[in-house]
């Protein structure tokens, strides 16, 4: 745990952030005292905290532009937060910092079913876009679990996806346009509603980038229309090995699913009891595979489905008949994480990528790995793009747990990388991973992420130590590695 | 015209290069003679020439690190090359600098059904991929009209798109990574299999960046399966209002055509004499709107596509029965560039985009201009995706027709930018559209460009001069704009 809650900067320098931010806010706008700042020292990876210096609150582009600017006069680090749901600490305060909130950035600004778009403030939440699209028979894709929180700022911070993204795609693919303030307080457009935008493509380089390189102030969405229908198969396989080469089948008979998850035997028992969506409890894995479109499309696309998992070897399929069935079906694994927390104290949610057809030997890596750090994981996967979430349990008041789940976590994380998979698939890396990075990458390409960054921002003002490390972090993490005599990382390091 | 094809670099600097480039390459890959450069002095924007000091053909990616070494040592300008296909100027030499092919680097180095993905070296054509892919019923999607000639490479320089981009994207969607080296010798790879990468997403800002921030030695392509059925609506309207409503009104009922085209009535009646594509030659615009997928699936959204455009007013409308009657209508869209340097001596593509809803209101502007100029248009557009091709006709022996044509494209592309469009959908931005950037884009947004560019490539070696203006470049442009008294333009510069 890292729990540095105590003041860690001078009073002297808060007087004096304090002073500057409010004369450029409007009352009320920026936090210092300890109990109002306290709900914003950690964001979803509430293992570490820490407390900020001060919490600034803009309600308009103009505020965020004279906060930034403060900000950079007195050279003090800005942490960009939304919602605060993040899991990889991407939004974790700095102690000396500013941690810069878009909550009041709530508007939706405008709709427009004729190109079916919306341009919307980066405040206002992923679900509120879909509930005001509505209306048009619209809504916006990507769908990460916590949508009816997250808002769309925090969405493009981390290139957020969702269940759907395999067909749909992450945020990248559904956001056309943002405005943002860079830390010299200019307003900059990046993409367009056009295909194609003359000049660097800059909107996907900022589209994950973790508030590194500005603050966004308006993003531009694309909406697509809202299926006419959605069916799901269930499918059982009696070997996980079935399992993975079923979801590696569907795609290679050509067929992209609306969604195509997978869950293991520990995980199905773990949701089951509590949420009664009908899982077979006795599957080795279940398959969840989602067809949606027009009607006679949807029936088609699920027969072949059907089939290619009856070839693959499933040994039950069950296909839902209705809306209310489908959304049973999906209640199980909607549930997974909550229902984690059920059956353990504490439960630490990977987020790695792996070529699909390593799917089945990565989750016999893992039942290794549980043996050695003598802890238990459930595997959820968004297993047809690759995406692992296993969710590994512990009890962080039994002393060194919490140690060996992180451990556990990062020899994942190295064996995705193994597999030609990589350290996240939705969640970012933020603080979280910000050392499995040195694994990820080489030094050009490191050097490639630093210049951009020092490009758009030269004092590393803008969160700084998250999401891309420095040279000399991952020199350090190389030789820790090496100490600990841990060999797979030993041939590893690019360094 | 700016025929510089005089030698404009000292002899020994010539020697000094060359002699550095042939220790590192094979016999055979340095070129210097006149006549064994001339191939290179300019690409498809074939007004503008320059013959380059040294041509250098590397044929592994370390002879492209040796190659790349010697010139940033040497600080000697590469302008990076494919075909040669380009229409905006992005390959034409510099006079005192090397051109870099990337012709010998053709070699496909992995096809594979599983994954779906081919990795290929720069120099494959566009079109060879699919045909290698054909046997796995595979194709690679982007399909610009040059894709018999064109290389991945150029593609990836330029962003480049086609008639399908409409349903299956640009370049940059249909990459999904890319091997590089930097100006300083380095190796990165940008991107990865997996839907989401960690890091920044360079990939996108490499992708269209037209050889200013690396040269490409591997690109990992996605194959996607070829559709069962294409059937295409050939529609005709007696008035451009009614037949750019239309376009707009498809898109508005939810659906995305795989091509979705318009053609004006100099167009059709310049390219029926040639080709007998059957076009309604009375018609003020066709339309010609695809459907691919699967047989059922296609019956479908013909007849939905059928009813829009009845609905929209259409005086005539025909559906193709058969592969060869599909064909067939496309051949007169697919000829018309052909068919212009029929019926003129030269003419001038013009590439800009505007949003769908205003296609009547640039055609009935294009009509304006073209009395003021005295030349003649045909418009070819991609309507669906709001992509204009106008090609100016006119005669480079008539003394100045060429400058009136240029200064015509010019104000065709402002128009776009004031429409709420942009100056290039798929043809990049090259030396010919340098000036109109300063139009596009504000202050920041180039700093942030520029900043992206150096990062790279600080000294900038790597096709200087063109893509991004620099900030000097803009400030003269503005002044020599304001004293040509064209108002439109001295009410938009940004500088």
């Amino acid at each position: 745990m890292n729990a540095l809650t105590e003041a860690a900067f001078s009073p002297a320098r808060q007087r004096e952030v304090v002073d500057a931010l409010r004369a450029v806010l409007p009352a009320g706008s920026v936090l210092f005292d300890a109990e109002d700042t306290r709900p914003y020292e950690c964001d979803g990876l509430a293992a570490f905290r820490q407390l900020p210096m001060v919490v600034a609150l803009p309600a308009s582009e103009d505020q965020v532009v004279a906060a930034l600017k403060v900000c950079r006069d007195l050279k003090v680090p800005i942490v960009p937060r939304g919602a605060g749901t993040g899991l990889s600490g991407g939004a974790m305060p700095i102690a000396e910092g500013v941690v810069l909130s878009t909550a009041k950035l709530s508007r939706i600004l405008k709709m427009d079913p004729y190109s079916r778009t919306a341009i919307v403030q980066p405040g206002v939440r992923n679900l509120a876009i879909s509930e005001a699209a509505n209306v048009h028979k619209l809504y916006y894709a990507p769908d990460p679990s916590s949508q009816i929180a997250c808002t769309i700022g925090g969405n493009v911070a981390e290139n957020s996806g969702g269940v759907h993204c395999l067909k749909y795609g992450l945020t990248v693919h559904n956001v056309l346009k943002i405005r943002m303030v860079t830390i010299e307080g200019e307003v900059v457009e990046l993409g367009g509603e056009a295909l194609d935008a003359p000049g660097l493509d800059l909107l996907a380089a900022f589209i994950g980038s973790e508030g590194m390189l500005g603050v966004v102030t308006e993003v531009t969405v694309r909406l697509i229309p809202k299926p006419q229908q959605a069916r799901v198969i269930m499918a059982s396989f009696d070997d996980v090995v079935k399992g993975g080469n079923a979801v590696a089948n569907i795609i290679a008979a050509g067929i992209i699913p609306a969604g195509l998850e997978m869950m293991d035997k520990t995980s199905s028992r773990m949701v089951e009891p509590f949420v009664h969506a009908g899982y077979d409890t006795d599957a080795e894995a279940i398959l969840l595979c989602e067809s949606d479109g027009l009607p006679d499309e949807v029936d088609e696309e699920i027969e072949r489905m059907t089939e290619v998992f009856r070839a693959s070897g499933a040994t039950a399929i069950a296909v839902s008949t209705n809306e209310a069935e489908r959304l049973k079906f999906w209640s199980g694994r909607k549930n997974a994480f909550p229902a984690a927390g059920r059956i353990s104290p504490d439960y630490y949610c990977m987020d790695g990528t792996i070529p699909r057809k390593n799917l089945a030997r990565v989750l016999l890596a893992i039942a290794e790995m549980e043996k050695k750090y003598g802890l238990r994981c459930a595997n959820v996967f968004h297993a047809g793009d690759g995406n692992l979430h296993p969710l590994i349990l512990f009890d962080a008041n039994t002393p060194g747990e919490f140690h060996r789940a992180e451990q556990f976590g990062a020899e994942i994380l190295e064996f995705c990388v193994e597999m030609g998979g990589t350290i996240t698939g939705e969640h970012g890396v933020g603080m979280e991973k910000i050392n499995s990075m040195c694994v990820q990458f080489s030094r050009a390409e490191l050097d490639a992420f630093l210049a951009l960054k020092s490009a758009f921002d030269p004092l590393s003002l803008l969160n700084p130590d998250k999401a891309i490390p420095t040279l000399r972090r991952c020199a350090e993490y190389g030789r820790m590695h090496v100490r600990a005599g841990k060999l797979p990382f030993a041939d590893l390091p690019r360094f």
